[in-house]
C-alpha cells in the first residue's frame, strides 16, 4: 500500500458496493479489464494496460484478486492495497504470444484457483482492453462457467464521489485552469499548433506550485480554422492565421481523476456572427448549469439547454454533457449517465459531469465547457474560468 | 485528402497487400478496427477511439470504407484519402447508448450494403478496441456470415516499412534524441518526477526546429529510485534523492510513427555494481545489434544478447525487443516479430525494432534502448545518443 492514494475504508465501501451489484445480477466473480475500474476497485496505476490484464472480485473474498504480467507484479505491489497472495501474474511468454498462449488462460488458472471456474462470471462486454479473443478464448478454458455481461457494473458505483474523489478533481480543475491560460497564452498568428499544444502539455503535466499533474486520458485537443468542426484531430504543424476560430479543449488530471475545461478563441477580430452565437452557447451552459440540482433527471437538464438554443432557431443532436472522473486513455468519460433525451437517470449529489456543448454554423463553431459536481445547491463547477469568446 | 501524409501509390501498395492476404484467408471482407490499421490502410488520424469505428476492406472495392461517429465524419474527410461515398457515419445515439443501439449495428448495416452480409469476414479478435460485445452484437446482427481471426493481419503487412514511413521515424529520432537530452538535464538532486516529465512532454511535442511532434502512443515513463523494478509506473510527486538511479523511456512521434529510446541516469556517484552491470548491458546491445543483417531469424538476434549476458551470469525471461513503427495508445509495437526464443521471422530489410534489454539486480535496474531498421548493411539505430550509464 506504499502509494494508496484513498484509505482502506474506502476501498472498502468501493468493493461492499460491487458485491451488492453482483448479488442483484447473481454473480460469482466479476471480471474487471477497464482500467479505471481496476484502479477504483484496487488502486493499481501503471500503463500496463497494452497487454491483458484483470482485477476479478469474488464474493467470498476481502481482497480482490490483480491478474497481470510478471514485470508488472512490482507496480501492482507499489500501487495496489493488495496483498500478495492477491497478485498474481502470467510469464512473459503469454505476451504477443507466438506460442499460441494467451493471458485469459492464465486468467482461467486464477479463476479455477479462486473456485469459481464453474459459477457465473460477470466480465465487461464492451469495455476497452477486453478483446473478443479474451472473451472467447475464456469461454474456451472455463467450459462449465456461465458468463454474464456486466459492462458498466463497476462503472455505476463510480458515479458518486466520495469527498476525496472530489478534493482530487479540484485539484485536477486547478491544473487545467492553469493549462488554459498557458494555451490562450500560446495561441496568435503565426505560431505553429504544435507549440501551443507543447505549452498546454508543459503545464499539465508540471500542475500547480503545490502538486504536479497526471497525463490526461484525452490529449488536448485544438481544432483551429476550417478545422472547428472537426472536434477529434490533434495539432499539426499549421501555423494559426488571422481569421482562426481555436477550440480548445483539456484536462488536468491529478492520479487519474480529471476535470475537463474547453473554451474557444479567435486569432484577431471575430466575426459578428461568432461573437452572437458564444453568447447563445454561454447563455444556454448558464440555464443547464442553473437547472442542475437532486432529484433532476439528466433528460431535464438537457432540456434546459435545448430550450434556450431552440429560442435562438438552433438544434443540435448530439448529447451535451456526461458523468466522468477517473479515466485512462483514451476516455475520461465514465459511459454511464449522458446529458441527453431519454436519458432518464436522475441525479444525485456529488455526481460529476463535464457539459461541453458546442454550435457550429457554417463551419465556424464555438464551443465552452465546464466541470460541476451536484450540490444541495446545486450545479458547482470545479473550475473558475470566464465564460466568453476569447482573443488572440 | 487535404491532409494525407502518403502518396496514392503507398496507399495501394498497402491495399493490395492486405487483399492478398484476404484471399490467403479466403476472405470477402476484413473489419479493421485497431487504430493503427486503420490509418495505415485510409489515412485516419483522430482520437476517436474511444467510441466504435472500423475500417472495412472488400475484395470488389478499390477504397476501403471507413465507418464512425457522425461528428468524426468530417475528420475522416479532412485526413483520409477516401472519397465520400466510402465515409459512413451513425447517429450520436449510439454512442454509450441508453437505446439498446449499438455502433456495430450500424456497421452490420454498411456491411449489406456492401454485400458481404453473408460472406466470410475478417474481424481482428485480439486488438485493442476490439471488444467482446463487438463481436457478439456483429454476429447477432449477421447471422449468414462466417467470422474468421484476422488478428495481425494488417500488422503483418506494417511490418516493412517504406522510404517515406522510415523518413518519419528518422524525424521522429531527431524528436526522441532532443526529449532525452531535456530529461537528463532536468533530472537532478530535488527536482520533482513531474518536472522532468513535464520537461519531456514539451519537448516531444514542440520538436524540433523544423516540425512538431504527435503525441506518443506511450507517456514517457521514468521509473526512478526502487521503482527502477516496476517499468510500467508513471510519474509521481517525489523529488529525486542521491542514490536514485532514473530510466528514462521515451518516444518521439512524427504522423504517428515512434523511435523510441530509453536510457539510465543516476542522481549522485553510482555504485560500482550498477557501473558493471551497465557496461554489460551495453557490451549486449552491441552485440544484439552486430548480429542484426537481413536473412538471420528474430531469435537469433536474442540469442546474441542471451550469450553476452551470460557470460556475465545473468539470465533474463523477457523479450528483448519487438517490431514498431505507427501507433496510438496504448502502445507503438506491432504485435508482429518479437526478438524472443521461438521467434523464426526472418528479417528483411527495411523492419524496424525497438530493442529493449535492461538488468535488474538488487532492485536497481539498468536499460538502454535502441530503435533500428534493418538494411544489407546491418542494423542502422535511427537515433545517434551515447550508450552509457549518465549521471546527474
Amino acid at each position: 500500500m506504499s502509494q494508496a492514494i484513498f484509505d482502506g475504508a474506502e476501498y472498502e465501501r468501493r468493493i461492499a458496493e460491487t458485491k451488492a451489484r453482483m448479488r442483484d445480477h447473481g454473480l460469482d466473480a466479476l471480471i474487471v479489464s477497464d482500467p479505471a475500474n481496476m484502479n477504483y476497485l484496487s488502486g493499481y496505476d501503471g500503463w500496463s494496460f497494452y497487454v491483458h490484464q484483470a482485477v476479478v472480485v469474488t464474493l467470498d473474498r476481502d481482497e480482490p484478486v490483480w491478474v497481470g504480467r510478471g514485470q508488472d507484479a512490482n507496480g501492482a505491489r507499489a500501487t495496489a492495497w493488495l496483498s500478495e497472495e492477491s497478485i498474481r501474474s502470467y510469464s512473459d511468454d503469454h505476451v504477443h504470444s507466438p506460442y499460441d498462449l494467451h493471458p485469459m488462460d492464465f486468467l482461467a488458472g486464477v479463476l479455477s484457483d479462486l473456485d469459481v471456474d464453474d459459477g457465473r462470471l460477470g466480465v465487461e462486454m464492451d469495455a476497452y482492453y477486453f478483446t473478443a479473443k479474451s472473451y472467447t478464448r475464456l469461454r474456451e478454458n472455463l467450459p462449465e462457467a456461465e458468463f454474464d455481461d456486466a459492462t458498466l457494473l463497476v462503472n455505476w458505483v463510480r458515479v458518486t464521489k466520495s469527498e476525496r474523489e472530489l478534493a482530487l478533481m479540484e485539484e485536477a480543475a486547478r491544473i487545467s485552469e492553469e493549462a488554459m491560460v498557458a494555451g490562450l497564452d500560446a495561441i496568435e498568428e503565426g505560431v505553429a499548433e504544435y507549440e501551443a499544444a507543447a505549452a498546454i502539455y508543459d503545464t499539465l503535466v508540471r500542475g500547480t506550485d503545490d502538486y504536479g499533474g497526471d497525463y490526461p486520458a484525452i490529449v488536448p485537443l485544438m481544432p483551429s480554422g476550417d478545422h472547428t468542426g472537426t472536434p477529434h484531430l490533434t495539432w499539426t504543424d499549421r501555423r494559426f492565421e488571422r481569421g482562426d476560430p481555436v477550440i480548445i479543449e483539456l484536462s488536468g488530471c491529478r492520479h487519474r481523476y480529471h476535470s475537463p475545461l474547453a473554451r474557444t478563441t479567435f486569432v484577431g477580430d471575430p466575426p459578428e456572427k461568432l461573437a452572437r452565437t458564444a453568447e447563445v452557447v454561454v447563455e444556454g451552459v448558464n440555464a443547464t448549469l442553473d437547472a442542475v440540482e437532486p432529484g433532476i433527471t439528466a433528460e431535464e437538464v438537457e432540456g434546459a439547454w435545448r430550450e434556450i438554443i431552440a429560442r435562438h432557431g438552433v438544434e443540435k443532436e448530439e448529447r451535451i454533457g456526461y458523468s466522468m472522473g477517473l479515466g485512462y486513455p483514451p476516455d475520461w468519460g465514465e459511459h454511464t449517465v449522458s446529458l441527453r433525451p431519454g436519458d432518464e437517470t436522475v441525479l444525485e449529489e456529488n455526481m460529476t459531469f463535464h457539459v461541453i456543448p458546442g454550435i457550429w454554423q457554417d463551419d465556424v463553431g464555438f464551443e465552452l465547457s465546464e466541470t460541476f459536481r451536484v450540490t444541495a445547491n446545486g450545479a458547482e463547477t470545479l473550475a473558475d474560468f470566464p465564460r466568453k469568446l476569447f482573443g488572440a
